[in-house]
């Protein structure tokens, strides 16, 4: 144990964090378990993501602040991706001792400030040192009314596909560290229009299109010419290489949306917090298609996608 | 990847294995992430440990079966704690990919076995692969009503404190992979009298007692003759040695529980699941003291628990 005052100094430092709780929580922090209050009505959505030092981050690139960041935030990408409202989190931390606490109090401070301004209540969690890297273990608490949170399965064909950002690029350039839940957007969605099914985009487009239209039982072609690339994507790439990035470099987080043709118009009109690109269409024939620039369709394999750096 | 078939393929595994989970859930592991129905009235408790390789278990003793098992057990132990009901977990797992798929297959076959027998719902997680050791990130929801969550902070001057079970030996002997969560005991104790505070022991008697009188604003006072001693501590060691194993061993993973003494001839008629053990009383005086055979008070420090095997 490095840590001057050990473990347990820790876990009293961030127990002494927890602040204005009371509104969620019965019994904080601190206790055997959290007690926390659900609103009348609502059922309760929960996102559990494992982010791993050399998986997820390495401190190469990212600080400590961005790994703990990271790891609250793609959770809410998965409340985002649901339509729901975050209200707590959960966190789990194995430390590596040789870093000592000082890296952790920064890994929490990263958490603390993403979670501050979702106004998300870190309600409880675990902590440990080890001598391996660093690990942290998130769960999210959300809410949701009954029968409006947005699956992945929903997809129809007809339906028109969108994305809420450009597509590329994200680990390279550190973006997968210091990107934006789409929260707002999520709940919009759930609240504006028929959403017919949304997921966020981990994996790549490639693959997580893959998952929405296997899911929901149904195919879809992409149209290459309308797929946003980040501008982390080198221009001077040539274009078929750029559009390989997009489809499939992955840690986008942005959403993927499915929705029926009739929602399109009331789309426009309605102040969405996060403009959506018009990326292609569902189709009842199975199968992830790309429209080339030719017109002509090209089935698109999905990659297992491996975390890799550069 | 050393997986056959590679993570997706597993992650396809543990998704089938998904049965009889339409009673709490809306929507079910697959998605980005779960919803949850909440029984009306109820507050939701939420426990989340981490487990790691070489810190909470080992395979040298330990089968895969058994470490997904006490990564389970120890949050159930939790809700346990705080006399709730458990209802669901969501499993975060880290593989280490050189034990290829097999050996997740049995990690996640101890989890599924203890969840089954205290009827709890495998609701989602999260599955990744490494070169390093097995973590296992275990989050339960529980269900309790307003008010009756049994916290460790309401011990009270004059209570009596009991412990569920004989302590000591739980590492060494590898009772702290087997041992049963008091789940019916918690229960028993929330509904059937008026418990003031309760906590489980994981870190040892006398820390786990600090812990309680401190959050309590309390002292306590054990009784060194009545402390049970687990048969898992040797016989052929000298008396003191062997009360020292159970007051500090840890791992023990069974209830302390302060009643007021006029609840305690209540508790002899009910018929508990688990006999309780008295071992103190809840003093004003702060402090952690215990009644030497003597009859001498002596000032128990706590010490810090590392998790160490032999």
């Amino acid at each position: 144990m490095t840590f001057p005052g050990g473990e347990l100094e820790f876990v009293d430092w961030i127990t002494r964090q927890a602040t204005d709780v009371n509104q969620v929580l019965e019994v904080a922090i601190g206790d055997d378990a959290a007690v926390q209050r659900v609103t009348p009505g609502q059922h309760v959505v929960v996102a559990k993501d494992v982010l791993m030092e050399g998986a997820h981050f390495e401190f190469e690139t990212a600080t400590p602040e961005l790994a703990g960041r990271k790891a609250l935030a793609v959770n809410l990408s998965d409340i985002a991706a649901m339509g729901a409202r975050p209200v707590s989190a959960y966190i789990g931390l194995v430390l590596p001792k040789s870093r000592g606490i000082e890296f952790a109090r920064r890994v929490d401070a990263g958490i603390r400030e993403l979670a501050d301004q979702y106004n998300v209540c870190i309600a409880g969690g675990d902590t440990n040192t080890w001598d391996g890297p660093l690990v942290i273990s998130v769960t999210v608490l959300g809410e949701v009314a009954p029968k409006r949170a947005i699956r992945r399965s929903g997809a129809q064909p007809g339906d028109i596909l969108f994305v809420s950002g450009p597509l590329g690029g994200s680990l390279a350039s550190g973006r997968h560290l210091t990107f934006e839940p789409r929260l707002e957007l999520g709940k919009q969605l759930s609240s504006a229009c028929k959403t017919n099914a949304m997921m966020d985009i981990s994996d790549g487009l490639a693959l997580d299109c893959t998952r929405m239209l296997k899911a929901s039982g149904v195919g879809v072609i992409l149209d290459s010419k309308s797929i946003p690339i980040h501008t982390d994507v080198s221009s001077s790439l040539p274009a078929e290489q750029r559009l390989q990035h997009a489809l499939h470099d992955g840690e986008d987080f942005e959403l993927l949306v499915a929705l029926p043709e009739v929602q399109v118009e009331l789309l426009v009109d309605s102040q969405l917090s996060t403009p959506l690109h018009r990326i292609g269409r569902v189709t009842a024939e199975p199968g992830l298609y790309l429209r080339q620039q030719s017109g002509e369709l090209k089935l698109l394999e999905p990659r297992g996608y491996e975390h890799q750096f550069k």
